[in-house]
């Protein structure tokens, strides 16, 4: 399975993937997916929003059991942030009928689309419009950087958009949905444990900061005449670093933007995004009230003009405690007969989104190093066939039920 | 004559002129050139390395006098910076024709070949080639962002790349150049004069910093963890600022690449350019190094590598004593009667490139708030129109010599 997978959407100088949602990539990734579905005798379906389902019994008998993850990218990504779920997935249905197993409830496979937002900015796109947290209004906003919408690039790639937004009828049909996910910390490899599971998500946001000076040549330009917004842009970043580590949060600019980005001419905007995640909603206003006044003051002080947008926020989740506890109790009485951490993460998922309306579950499989969203994300194969392991027990115990 | 040039590779959402080297809008920039030529009976020629020469009388008499620019732009340029000295050249032959002006040398115009390097990286590429300043060799090593190399842009545009390189023949017939340009700071407005005459243009350079960490998640990867290399920018570019405003030099960072560029992505590489000029080498040199030195502390202290290239260098260029003084007796005595001033700038020019070959001087002309390199850049018609008259007297009062 991995092998056909690997080389889709690798870029051959980074060595990591492209794989932006409804490219040539996306699509070469989606034909895995179908394969993978009908080689194994499983009723296919694309939903409105662009999701792909393989199904194991008939869903509209509902109570269904469904586990997947999404097999896009981040620019330059790794090889097992989202596809490892996909792929354990089919795996543990390979693993549960060798060992000739009983499904007394349908079972899904699902590769949710554009969850990392790399292309149109937001991210869990497909879960988001299927659960209603994105409208179809605010889909039709999206761009990508070449000022495609949503909606285009999916007519592009051969998807009718017409039929986006709210999926309720899909999502009654599933009991309880379980992502197995790489870990992106350290807190397994730590513990010593190859599988452990998810209690929570961080709340997290991305926040937009556009500095707007004035373009001037670089040259010939005072000092004391200048508008530079790359100066206030490098006081905010630092600024982000510091108010994050007061406070035990997280805080990262990892993308800029700027215009005319010349090598001699002072930038008439520097657009930079703040992505910034804590343990507590309260943790992270703080800390993004801070950074946005460090901001305001140091352009107050150089003539720059500083708006700040909120792109996106998700509040923190709490996994459902009693498919959580099912879950521990499970894996510890299965074939891995395993004694699972629990562990909270800063990393935002479909399950995040989806847990606000199916009773929602998360396992992570160790990644020894803690690299994630980089070519070097990595897990050891036999953590990978645990992963697996743990999967198809959790699956067959709930699907008997 | 600005009429038909003013639409040509103009942005219309930042009202700013996009006309890179070999591009499209290029190519109507120099349609325009020869269409000028030939209204005027000019014989027209373009030489090995792609700049357009228009010419009254035969240049192979040598000793001709040239006046003339650039036609390309920074990304969201203004109108003058450029244009300003090739439009001013015709208007300026064509006052002397009203006034049944005697020329007893060749007088030529030019459009030198991508001046401000927005595609390639370096600037004066069109100058550098023909008097021998960048090689073939290094030519064929200059890439665009989408990795064309310069050869294949001038042949994709329609040119014969086979031939670039240096010209020695063609700059040897001559006698006298002159450019007149749009002032790029603020010494004219504050001296209350129309026009000036250069001294010296300061020495300058780019220096390229990357500074390489490492790709990770930024949401689960712990602030110790990190080598976040936006950090060390950040910090560099506000050394830069430091560095130059202690020495009174100027110092800029217009220009950023990031890698992978994901709002949720700590990046594996940021890439920086340093653009920095002082009023002579010493002080050039200091800042450098000083920012270097800043940048480096920072980046060993943070886990992050960092590669400092110098990617081009002009020595302080002093124009031609004898000339410059000959410009201001003519231009005291002329139609203008002027009493020029003469100032030093930070902007490099190919009258700086071609000033180590062929006897060099510069007008200026007023920017009444020194702002350049932007869309915002302006000079006063009245202006235009004295500086047109200044250049035609320059250009008789040395063709009649």
């Amino acid at each position: 399975m991995w092998r056909d997978l690997r080389p889709v959407g690798r870029h051959p100088g980074s060595g990591g993937y492209r794989r932006y949602a409804w490219t040539g990539a996306d699509a070469e990734c989606r034909a895995w997916f179908e394969e993978q579905a009908r080689d194994r005798g499983l009723d296919y379906e694309v939903d409105r929003n662009g999701n792909q389902w393989a199904w194991l019994g008939d869903p509209r008998r509902g109570d269904a059991v469904v586990t997947g993850s999404h097999l896009d990218s981040v620019p330059d990504g790794g090889a097992f942030d989202g596809p490892l779920g996909v792929v354990s997935a089919f795996a543990a249905l390979d693993e549960l009928r060798a060992r000739g197993a009983r499904f007394d409830r349908p079972l899904g496979i699902v590769n949710f689309g554009d969850e990392e937002g790399a292309r149109f900015g937001l991210a869990c796109v497909g879960s988001r419009l299927s659960s209603g947290q994105l409208t179809v209004e605010q889909a039709h906003r999206l761009t990508d950087g070449d000022g495609m919408t949503l909606p285009q690039a999916m007519e592009a790639a051969g998807y009718d958009p017409d039929g986006i937004g709210a999926d309720p009828e899909r999502l009654a049909r599933i009991g309880a949905f379980v992502e197995l996910h790489v870990e992106q910390g350290r807190a397994l490899d730590l513990s010593g444990d190859a599988v452990g599971i998810a209690s929570a998500i961080w709340p997290h946001g991305r926040w937009r900061f556009d500095f707007r000076g004035e373009a001037n040549h670089a040259g010939t330009t005072r000092l004391v005449d200048r508008r530079d917004p790359m100066l206030s842009y490098a006081e905010t970043v630092l600024a982000a670093r510091r108010e994050a580590q007061l406070a035990g949060a997280v805080a990262t600019f990892g993308k800029i933007s700027v215009e005319p980005n010349g090598v001699n001419a002072i930038p008439s905007l520097v657009r930079g995004w703040l992505d910034s995640r804590a343990e507590d909603q309260q943790t992270l206003d703080t800390v993004v009230a801070a950074v946005e006044e460090a901001a305001r003051d140091h352009a107050r002080l150089h003539g720059v003009e500083l708006d700040v947008v909120r792109e996106s926020f998700t509040p923190v989740v709490e996994f459902e405690h009693a498919l959580r506890d099912e879950l521990a109790r499970i894996l510890g009485h299965g074939a891995a007969e395993l004694k699972v951490p629990v562990l909270g993460t800063g990393a935002g998922h479909d399950a995040g989104i989806l847990s606000g309306h199916v009773p929602t579950a998360m396992l992570f499989v160790r990644n020894p190093t803690g690299v994630s969203h980089s070519p070097a994300e990595h897990a050891a194969e036999d953590d990978c066939l645990a992963g697996v392991t743990a999967l198809a027990d959790v699956l067959e115990g709930l699907a008997r039920r």
